[in-house]
């Protein structure tokens, strides 16, 4: 079969994955799954796993197939799994989980000690099948497209979960600032709208990112290339600070917010991973805030983010591209050019 | 009346205060509190206080009297004032609030929109008499000397809510590291140990720290100026990592310990202020942990810490001092000198 | 003043209250408030209060002027308000708190030691004027009318303060049921719709109820007059329940759902209190499901709901009445004939 | 091999169980684990289970063999079993999950929708072999007993769960009343006093029951043969209540305690299941408190609790008895004759 594979780690996008033919993976575990790809996410995180910035967070062995946004149709499925039967369409969590440590017992799917990350420690499904787990397949509702879902996977998890951690603690009146309004931001925008009754502000440097931002229900954006972001969200919260921040973004010049638009008592949860944080002890202790890492949800996280599509509170505005754009599609997302997601679609 | 006041900021804490001879505070107020100090504790941010390290975030009218640890009996009550009456025994809770903005109205003590901070934006307890409010005073229970447990009203009460916040997160087995067994950590140890069954580490570059340490209750002790404090931890961890940490150091060194040993999921408590956070933003996605500001406990928090003095869970080593050495303490503190905290006794 | 007094206990609800003239309030306090009524809404419990249903709970002493939910203008205030001034339009929280006792002091409005309940234990808002406090009154914004948003200060904070309890643990997916669309019913039903992503299920024996339920966002609607309502929570959840049931009516045919509509580790809140709890041991402990009393919210409970209006977010339909009108009001909400909340307005 | 079987519901203890003669189960899936019993604790919840009482709860076919408190050794594995290998010494969660459905994927082991509960619907422990999976068996720690903790798997689990709910609301002052220091209640009192710094109230009818508390950690302890329980609690509590109740009996005349007991906002936890909850709705709105029934802990408990007893903190009196002696055992327990718990010893 096709799979798009990264043989060595670069900074030119433009020359990011070799189009391979491979091996079709076989099931080697009573539950293993194996699913042809309909539709395959191209995110932020792959650039980073091409640049070779994850190299020591995990182990890679390269060549390896990248992606991690992968919803298809089952085709195969190991002799214990009962979940999925051969056709059924599913989105797949990136993660394979052991569902024995203790990390897996206590539901924290992405803290697994055994764990194998499709895209990331092991093939992904930029090609025409991925092998997954019976722990890792979420079932579609009937009139779900796997293909327009997929980025969901992972941009769409990831966003849930950082805005579930938010709206725990968002009460009606009090006031969530969202930091870019790119792929994860526009998601975590309606997973906010839908599970709180907070006021909502955006922040993005772009007109486009922002007219988005209000059709999906920010009551209030700001051009951070014309607008002092400090001094808009003071005025919006008589002084007080936003109760929550959700930065998508990550760059110093983000993370450096905090002590000025966070209230106290508050988060500022950091999503994006493009910078540092850099703040004083003194300035954490005065507004007593917290910077928050946020990594990929759960597998119960999920299946509530495809029951927030099903029920028509998040949609996701994608672009499609048969897998020999693949690296055009990676220079185009490295250069700002992408609106929303890309999916690819293997043969 | 005597009483040490700030003149001007300076690094010379030799000559940090001055002793004046002021006029007695007055009730101006139906719920005002007029407390006879019996014990002022001097504390760490007394230091910072000094050195104007909080000029930028509070404001401050030079001369002020410094004390905000401060326990005695009652003067004299304003003419509303229940909970209270001439004679009764205090422990003064730093922060002077109004009640009813909506911060008060949550039990949010600290973020009083409308508070007197008593010796840091108003006049504290070195002085005979210190003025405060119905809401900031606790009544002590039968048998409790004000002198000995005065320094509980900040480094006692800041410890304990930190700690409080740990032990929310923290279930049987799990690891809780505490870093710098001073004033404030060897409280947050018997906090921590009394209110969880966790596994107790502490970190310190003092072999009487410790010991002390140990002695509290702590089921291991780290001499971080002898052994790699990350390797430590993941030896006692299996690799996992600590659940929650408490730093009450707050340098640069400390807080970089966070990514190699605080769990996925966990949290680094920033309680002391000496230097920064500095963190790449996908070392805090990748771990999922966060760096949480921890302030002054509440008004509630204090009536808890006051419960566990009065179970004998919490006990509290101090050195007395006559206000005339002010400066002196002041110094050796600075010096690290002292073990335990010290306390002013004013004539 | 004219006030409509409880001069005794009666079942007769056509003679429940008496029109006196008695002398208007005075502020005795530095913290009194005292407010014009502008609206003043007849609340079931104000029949419980006729009937005597309440004097088991709580000191009253007859004649009392009934009336707890209350709306209007400042007319005057004690020499230490802040908050507000005369002319300022307020919503009075029906119960006087003290800010000192150990409830008060963690934001539990409902359980402060000292209050005084306006309508249930000291004089009430049937009357010209009521006298309250500083702590009771949350300022109106603009554009919202007194008579209008007066339910809320009971009948909403109770459905409000029920809601959030049920949406705290209600992740998207999950279902919530609602049984009695009534008064609070219908102002809850908003909240849970509000605040989070919840499929809503309606109970209740009349169609325009359900009609109404359907407009203001209910997925599924149920009339236990002619469907079995286990067997439709069951068939809507695959045979998983309700993780949140709301109760509004409380009476012995609604409790005993509970075991066949409530998921495991679930909860039946108890809003509504004509009846009793009657359930086997086992059901629970087995179902692992609670049954929950809801009390009145608290004070920022009150100023979330607030927010939730102002937003657009809930809406109340009322009708409008005169003093003289209270105990036919009385008498048509004993026999059902009120849809949404009926507001007396004083002279 | 030799197993006590259930062929028939009866209320002659007595005659409970038959010993019979039968195959040794077989392993036939890949997670599969047998274990050879090295104990088996006998619980209340067997007599239930012999009087027909889960009847209508589970699907029962009898014969059975009973026992869900069970350890051992491990004897042989399925061939995908990672976790535990022949010859490990593991405590056996009573409930076997899939690890696949929603409330497995949360974490929630008890509510899994394709579990099998060993001894209760699917054959126990009472027995040589017992069969179960690798997601119900908890290594244990070196130089832990098999037979000594074997009760721990349901007693000592269904007590910590119960203690957890209740401790993560208790702060330090509070009060946490036990009803009925047995089996359950002596576990739980040790659980209490490990993960909190609350004032423990031991309730019980016997003198022994009572001392073996007040060594426990039981600050008071009440005889209720002799004192009132209300009065008592009232005494102790300023009037206010108890913030947590743990009703390990749960008969009429326990639960009917608690609007007396449980201060407002607080939960009375329903364990013990011999009786019912009949309770007027207002008083449980007036109290606003809760009752929650409690059922077995989840498997992350169960090593929480592990973690306890190898850290010193639960200590557990335990008499063991030959399998020929169980419907003696049965007998003795249905009389209150047993103190602590009694474990049966397969041949």
């Amino acid at each position: 079969m096709q799979a798009a594979r990264l043989h060595g780690y670069t900074d030119e996008m433009d020359a990011a994955l070799e189009i391979d033919d491979v091996d079709r993976p076989e099931i080697d575990r009573s539950d293993g799954v194996l699913v042809e790809v309909e539709g395959a996410g191209w995110c932020q995180t792959d650039n980073h796993i091409v640049e070779g910035m994850w190299e020591e967070y995990v182990e890679q062995d390269l060549p390896m197939t990248l992606g991690h946004e992968n919803a298809g149709i089952v085709a195969e499925v190991g002799d214990e799994v009962q979940l999925v039967e051969e056709g059924d369409p599913v989105l797949c969590h990136p993660v394979q989980t052991c569902g024995i440590c203790r990390p897996c017992r206590r539901g924290e799917d992405m803290y697994c000690e055994n764990q194998a990350f499709n895209g990331l420690t092991t093939d992904g499904g930029f090609a025409e099948y991925v092998l997954t787990n019976e722990r890792a397949v979420v079932p579609l509702p009937d009139g779900v497209d796997p293909t327009e879902i997929a980025p969901h996977a992972d941009a769409g998890i990831t966003a849930y979960h950082a805005a579930k951690k938010a709206t725990d603690e968002l009460n009606p009146g009090d006031t969530c600032v969202l930091i870019g309004i790119g792929g994860l931001g526009h998601i975590g925008l309606q997973c906010v709208d839908a599970m709180s009754a907070a006021d909502i502000v955006a922040v993005d440097l772009k007109a486009e990112a922002l007219e988005l931002a209000a059709d999906l229900g920010a009551g209030h954006t700001v051009d951070s290339s014309e607008e002092d972001v400090a001094s808009v969200v003071a005025g919006l919260t008589d002084d007080g600070g936003a109760e929550q921040v959700l930065d998508f973004v990550g760059r110093d010049e983000t993370t450096s917010l905090a002590p000025d638009i966070v209230a106290q008592g508050g988060d500022h949860h950091v999503v994006g991973y493009g910078g540092h944080v850099h703040e004083p002890c003194q300035a954490m202790v005065f507004g007593e805030f917290s910077f928050r890492g946020a990594l990929v949800g759960r597998y119960a996280e999920l299946q509530e983010l495809v029951a927030l599509v099903d029920r028509g509170d998040v949609e996701l505005h994608t672009e499609r591209h048969d897998l020999g754009e693949i690296n055009e599609v990676a220079e185009r997302l490295e250069n700002g050019e992408i609106e929303g997601r890309a999916v690819i679609q293997p043969p």
